[in-house]
């Protein structure tokens, strides 16, 4: 029941501009699943190509950190698809191995110190009021 | 009603002995509140004090990264207390108002870009299965 | 190892009432799979049903508004089955596929915006307190 | 701009009856606030009552382990009042603090081993299918 | 420890144009917290405000339902400030008592169900892949 | 893309000996895929058994009451493998049919409840302070 991926050959001009932008920005010969579904709300599809470039573009991170993030904040949310496409983000920029598994440990004990705060109700301490 | 935080002279000698490790690998006069609050259960306080000092010790991620990533997961549960300590660590590491502002971006295109893919429930491209 | 689905023919009478309940209420052959699960605590199967026939009725709130909120939760939480079910009931209510795009696109702003307003631990403004 | 608890004075007598039935049911000379909010939506107020008093009622499970769940959910949606009031009923049925520090312990672990299944992307076994 | 607020009379140029452009949208005298938080980083500000200007703007769903839409979320990320915020922009478009009283109802059955779903691994009806 | 789990014959003396303790302590002929796949980074599959193994043990609560509290959690974040796992030690525990339906129907009730504590910003009564 999930709305089909819109093809290249099927879009509208609109949403073809789009997806040729992605694919000259990343070089690749085809956009992924992610934006042949979102496609079928063109200005969802816009909107979010142009913030993603934005946000994920180097800056004051490097793009590598960045992807990081971006798996943790899935890993937390239990976001299959977009666990598996930052991570491969993240190795075609090089992530190791060992980062890669840092990566996931301090994703778990920030759940589980998360849930410590908060089951213990933890107050503020005065210096970071 | 939350259990009140136990101060060193309160402590037990085990439960003293690992607030005397915490303040000299930190280098602080005092322990923070979430430790006087899990103290509350010494073996949580002991194995979690060890695990942390582990998880988040140099290695193929250097320490500022992961205490980003620790906010990332913080800010994703919507954890006050977790947020504001590790902001605090991350900036006494050196993050930047400008790092600071690039990693909050990030953490919400990525909160928002998970919900897209899973209300469009988009399929697995072949290349990450 | 998930519990197999009670089908009408082997439920007991307390469970096929609820069945016969469904079935009448909206006008289906058979109840899904969900109703199917829940049946093997019966009190749990009927306490849900009453509620949720009296939660979804028409009232201050026109059905299909309600449905795109459970929508909407479905896919905060993340839950697959939820999301389809809901949706499918949605898009028999009319919704269409203009909506459908703007109530991801909600979604998926509230969870980013969400994300920032903790992120940047906004006060509350005067007037909202 | 919460809106204000409804006391048992303003009360409309459907509303008040609720209240009448939640003080003999629990032996207390007032309701606390969450039912003074819910109060606000009648309907809410009278069936979510009904259903916790069934939910919550000794049976296979007893009524401290049902407590004790409760806060664990309650822990991992980070919801305080939630925290406290069932804190509070766990307590009141005999929680010591040897058991509460364990349930925190046990939710904490829950929360990081989730994380780490999730971020492993972990195949089902064969025996869990 | 929050980051301050940024006053129009202290904001540069390129973001005090964005709140006078909020201002000017909202008919209101000044922004609120959350835009003079964001305002930390600019870029953020002004991708927020232009993404949040489409996505509410309205369209195939009328300003009222997508405001609902955004405090359903919030309540199950248990966000107080996008709760409030939202409620009021809600209420300001005429959301009455009894609309509120059924959206949140809505909301908590939505979270009960989506755990049972789970919690019993409903497998999908035919007619739902 | 997920990465392959490591087995018993392709695993460095370090992991072997941590799968060792497993099966000895589980009294099972091999471990399950969740430690084949946390092996990737020997320290966290070393401390995540460590602790495991010492926060599921008997003390203040038993086994069984943990293994339910472990459900719940998983439940609410909504993690496949680890409903399942723990569900099915849960039950070699000695869980019954009837307890897991109380089970998930007080997981149910607390999610719903939550939201609804949340939703109507429920003020901490006096004696919950």
């Amino acid at each position: 029941m999930p709305l089909p991926p819109i093809e290249q050959a099927d879009a509208t001009p609109e949403v073809r501009a789009v997806y040729d932008d992605i694919k000259a920005a990343r070089n690749v010969p085809d956009v992924n699943n992610f934006w042949k579904a979102v496609a079928h709300h063109p200005p969802t599809l816009a909107r979010t190509w142009e913030s993603l470039k934005e946000v994920m573009a180097p800056g004051a991170l490097d793009p590598l950190v960045k992807e990081m993030i971006f798996v943790a904040v899935s890993v937390t949310n239990n976001c299959q698809y977009c666990i598996r496409s930052h991570e491969a983000a993240a190795r075609r920029l090089g992530m190791t191995d060992a980062q890669f598994g840092e990566l996931i440990a301090v994703v778990g004990m920030a759940n589980e110190t998360n849930r410590l705060a908060v089951g213990y109700q933890v107050e503020l301490d005065e210096r970071l009021k």
